[in-house]
């Protein structure tokens, strides 16, 4: 399934329904089954929730896509991670750090040091899992920023509790996958991190997460590993990948976070950055009024366009 | 009020009450207040639940405090972030850092070079808000950690939904204080740190945020800005300071975090480890069965023991 959450009017509360391919959305009415009344009920829900769904679709009213407002599918991910893992970005994006005075000039990407624990094992922080924002949301700038940027990544969202759960068993916690569109106040970020806790300012502000369009199933979405992605700058291709390129696969990333920790449903964890996919790469950043389009084969395009600065 | 969450017995469910000077917990009955239903509701109730529970107490049940098995104040916060606040913390675990092969000889604290924005904003990074222990809890051992440690930290509750806080409308976006046992794997954490983006697996892990033993709300206090914290090793004082020696107070880190990002009720932030308040400050680490005790002057003292070597 491709799962959304959407409202019948802006003003309106949520509900969550299926994309069909007739480009209506079957509405999963809540009144049928409690595990219908959001998305977080549906992953905690378990297999018997999307069998419940499953069934519930044939005879479900059908709404029209384009005449309701998609949000974020999770708009509130029960915890949130995002590892770093694709050697591309890193490459490219330390290599232009020179803009915020971090190295003494611009680097050759190739030149560029990848500490060694990156090869051996997922490098993650955690986001806001509270600065969430859906399809066609307008991203408001953070006050001041100078450096604001995308990131194009792909997140896996959990479906069952586990901990200590091994590569080999992590599909079986994986409830679906969507994309993630990671802005960032780079001028913030590469500020703060001299500190040594990481990222913080430089990811955390309200819309800040974008999520979406829809969460594709994990039973629907193929070959989640080699998934074509692509980044758009009002219009123009900047990244075209594929999650492939990732160093470690989302099974290793999902048996290292839960060694000795218990991952919950409905957590979401993104693959890092595709190279080329920000704008730091390439030494472009964002405008007011700047549209980006995200997008990956088999879950569809995420589309955000950036506020006015402040 | 100093408020706890507790259980009659070890599988019974978790229930609110306030602690009183005789030695009881005046119990909050849902039945009579939604808002009883749990800390979250409680402090999601604003300032009506307050004045509610104040009124509720007179006529409360009372329950012994020794007979009942005392939780995590709020046993999964809305989010939680930790702050690293005391200078004197940051030299010495600095300069003990080539244990972990971070710099090539023990540093003289002096001698520690403190990043320039540490002094000129707070840093911090997320906790996993979901790994949260209670009171005289045994701490799960990490598996394969060489060096386990212990974190003395005081913690302020969000009570009030803001953003763009001013530091001095802080205060009336605090619901109280707790003791906060930032527990580290510290092999795991500067393993990873190396890789830019914080502690992750060296801070989550389940059990390893300890919180209690209650929640102090702000109108009793005191001066927050100024209270005696101590640690002691099975019954060593090892730390005897004051929060006073933050950096930063607490009303600055909730304007800096609160900046274009919203602050909710349940969010919990640490104030950093005080100076003397871990084991690597001292080169000591921590063994199966050590007890651990807390001391903040007006909340109490929160008792962890650790368990098993993994």
């Amino acid at each position: 399934m491709k799962l959304v959450t959407f409202k019948r009017a802006p003003e309106a509360g949520e509900e969550i329904g299926a994309m069909q391919g007739d480009g209506t959305v079957a509405v999963l009415t809540p009144a049928s089954d409690p595990a219908f009344a959001s998305m977080l009920a549906l992953i905690e829900g378990g297999e018997a929730a999307i069998a419940a769904a499953n069934h519930a679709i044939s005879s479900a009213e059908r709404l029209p896509y384009g005449k309701i407002v998609i949000c974020a599918p999770l708009p509130r991910p029960t915890q949130m991670r995002d590892t770093i893992g694709f050697e591309k970005h890193i490459r490219q994006a330390r290599a232009n750090t020179h803009i915020f005075g971090r190295i003494p000039a611009r680097l050759d990407p190739r030149d560029v040091e990848v500490a060694p624990v990156w090869f051996e094992q997922p490098i993650f922080y955690k986001c806001n899992r509270l600065s969430i924002s859906g399809p066609e949301a307008e991203v408001r700038w953070p006050a001041g920023e100078t450096h604001l940027d995308f990131e194009l990544e792909m997140a896996v969202i959990i479906g069952k509790q586990g901990r200590d759960i091994s590569a080999s068993d992590a599909p079986g916690h994986i409830f679906g996958f969507t994309i993630f569109n990671d802005f960032s106040a780079r001028d913030k970020q590469f500020r703060e991190t001299v500190g040594g806790l990481g990222p913080a300012k430089g990811k955390d502000f309200d819309t800040g997460n974008a999520l979406g369009p829809c969460i594709v199933t994990i039973d629907e979405i193929g070959n989640y590993n080699d998934l074509r992605m692509q980044a758009r700058l009002n219009g123009e291709t900047l990244a075209d990948g594929r999650s492939s390129e990732m160093h470690h696969s989302f099974e290793r990333i999902i048996e290292h976070i839960s060694t000795d920790e218990t991952l919950y449903p409905g957590e979401v964890i993104g693959s890092g950055t595709l190279g080329d996919g920000c704008g730091l790469e390439h030494g472009r950043f964002l405008e007011p009024g700047d549209q980006v389009e995200l997008e990956i084969e088999n879950i569809g395009i995420l589309r955000n366009t950036i506020g006015p600065r402040r």
